[in-house]
């Protein structure tokens, strides 16, 4: 076939935010170590309608627009001079961070950048995956093997929470025993859901809570991953902390920003608590600063934050899509609850589907 | 000399908090693993008013009071036949915290107790060392080398903050760059000063904020090392937070748990924040939940609670003791702003003064 030289896209004006619109961008030559590819399908997630709302998003420069989408599935359509291990028509995704110059980026972890200023496909500075082509050097290109063509668009999504236990299990080896039996995951979105997939994955008692009464898609899915679904309408954080002893893990993927605090009640002696979820700025709490503060610091207790995510986290993520496949056949299927294609409304992606868990974009492979 | 029978004492009664009483008890058996010291002197912190106010503090079973003190130095008088690298006349210190059953506990790491039902001398369930004798089994004694005679006294204080500082190297060694070169302590009372010390030690900018402005001994000592004295009277930590750049590591040190909370503000990118106050609840504080919750995320902050030391720790202050007195000589005795005979009234330690640092009990060595 022949290289396109333009390619659609849906993207957004960052300095006029509140919805999306189709455009057509040119496509990247393909240098030595460029991989070009044709996308299958895209995931939309928060920060993708964050960057609609003008929350976050930065053009590249010298254009006006930013095209978004950082969850991608695609198909290598032709590969540079220097690139031996793809071949037309291999399964990709991509990772989502470039980095700036900081010792962090320097040292391999874009994910850990101290300097910020990183771009990110999408989301900084660099266009997303959300446009029928693209390309990407090979350094940032993810394989993915064929049996996860149904769903290797969960890897980048996936690789949150990789990130997130990653940081768990390093920051416990201070502890001479680490047997962690019990956790919380606060929020039942894609990131929820995957937290709790992976963690149960190594066998551990998972409670999942959020606000959604069952039955509900996502309480269907724990469940049948043998978490236990709660809704936080029905059972309080502090009844569950009586019920569940001591609570050894707590991931917050809420995307509200008081239960990070709630979060440090919740959690027991020697545990961590990994807060995910972006927030704005402005939401005032009351919080009981002396009893957070000696829970912690007599618990010996751990709060840390993580966002992005490394080379290893992608690799560890589309292993253990595998695993949750073998495990759970057909179970990820059932998080995307919405399929559009490109052609169709897309603006309805700007809103939060309360029902729904996953919405895809999907791009048609024939053209 | 023959072994004393009896020992005088300064005790508590909890059930009666508010002030302390001398007393008389017996000295135990010396058993095959024991070793019998007298005491030089006795250090009073923060914990011990607490447990005069009745924040804390539990006697031993079948007693009404308790004997304070858990910062001691000593002598040894006589060791059980199963001791075999002690004689009398060697200095030795001892740790607080006796295990309890718990797996964290018989992985040797009672510091680290899950279970909550550890004893501490002087804390909780077992008399402390405010006496002119006591026995421990040598498992808990720390040898402390004769150069440290006037200074031994400051090796359990400043054991917090080696466990603090060996926390944050711990669990730093999840990044692939980590050299931390700017800190802030907040709180210039001994624990605030030691672990200014220990950083200062390390080469490391540090800026110690408390509240009392300049000139005050605190002050002075903390400049003498080669660190920062700001008052928060006199400059703002979000002030500080803009004239120091990225602050790797905050230590909390002051006492107010509403500190923990402006130190997740004020720590940088890839920071860690430890919290080292036990603090009372009912401490209402407003915070914004967003912007402390986001901020945390997005630099892959960590916030680590600590308390208490492990057997690592007391042998790293040993050493870092003698490091401190080879690079300030004299700096350390500067600390000991109080020095109250054991036939002194004593029942002032039951208040904390506001220019003084740290006040010692001394020992009669003569009796």
């Amino acid at each position: 076939m022949s290289l396109p030289a333009t390619t659609r896209a849906i993207a957004v004006y960052p300095d006029h935010p509140g919805a999306v619109h189709r455009t057509e961008i040119p496509v990247p030559q393909v240098g030595p170590t460029g991989v070009l590819v044709q996308t299958i399908r895209v995931g939309v997630c928060g920060t993708d309608r964050e960057i609609i709302h003008g929350a976050l998003g930065t053009s590249p420069p010298g254009s006006r627009e930013l095209v978004i989408g950082h969850e991608v599935l695609g198909r290598v359509v032709a590969v540079g001079d220097q690139v031996h291990d793809l071949l037309a028509g291999d399964l990709v995704s991509a990772t989502v961070r470039r980095p700036d110059g900081c010792p962090a980026c320097v040292a391999g972890q874009p994910d850990m950048c101290i300097a910020g200023d990183y771009e990110e496909r999408g989301i900084v500075r660099q266009h997303g995956f959300m446009t029928e082509y693209w390309v990407e050097d090979r350094a940032w290109i993810v394989p993915v093997p064929k049996h996860l063509e149904s769903t290797g668009v969960l890897i980048e999504p996936l690789t949150v929470v990789e990130k997130a236990v990653r940081q768990v299990d390093l920051i416990q080896e201070r502890m001479a025993w680490w047997q962690p039996s019990t956790v919380v995951v606060l929020g039942a979105g894609p990131i929820g859901i995957l937290g709790t997939l992976l963690l149960r994955a190594r066998g551990i008692d998972v409670t999942t809570v959020a606000r959604t009464p069952q039955p509900n898609p996502a309480a269907s899915i724990v469940e049948q991953a043998g978490a236990t679904y709660v809704s936080s309408r029905e059972v309080s954080l502090d009844a569950l902390r009586n019920q569940r002893g001591n609570i050894d893990i707590v991931l917050e993927c809420s995307g509200a920003s008081t239960l990070a605090f709630e979060g440090m009640h919740l959690l027991g002696a020697n545990g961590v608590l990994v807060l995910l979820s972006l927030t704005d700025a402005g939401r005032m709490l009351e919080v009981d600063a002396g009893r957070i503060n000696t829970g912690i610091v007599a618990g010996n207790k751990t709060v840390v934050g993580s966002v992005n995510a490394g080379h290893e986290d992608f690799a560890q993520a589309v292993d253990d899509l595998g695993r949750f496949e073998s495990l759970w056949p057909g179970l990820l299927n059932r998080m995307f609850t919405e399929r559009l294609a490109f052609d169709d409304d897309v603006t309805s992606i700007a809103r939060k589907d309360a029902r729904g868990i996953k919405t895809l974009i999907e791009f048609d492979q024939t053209r």
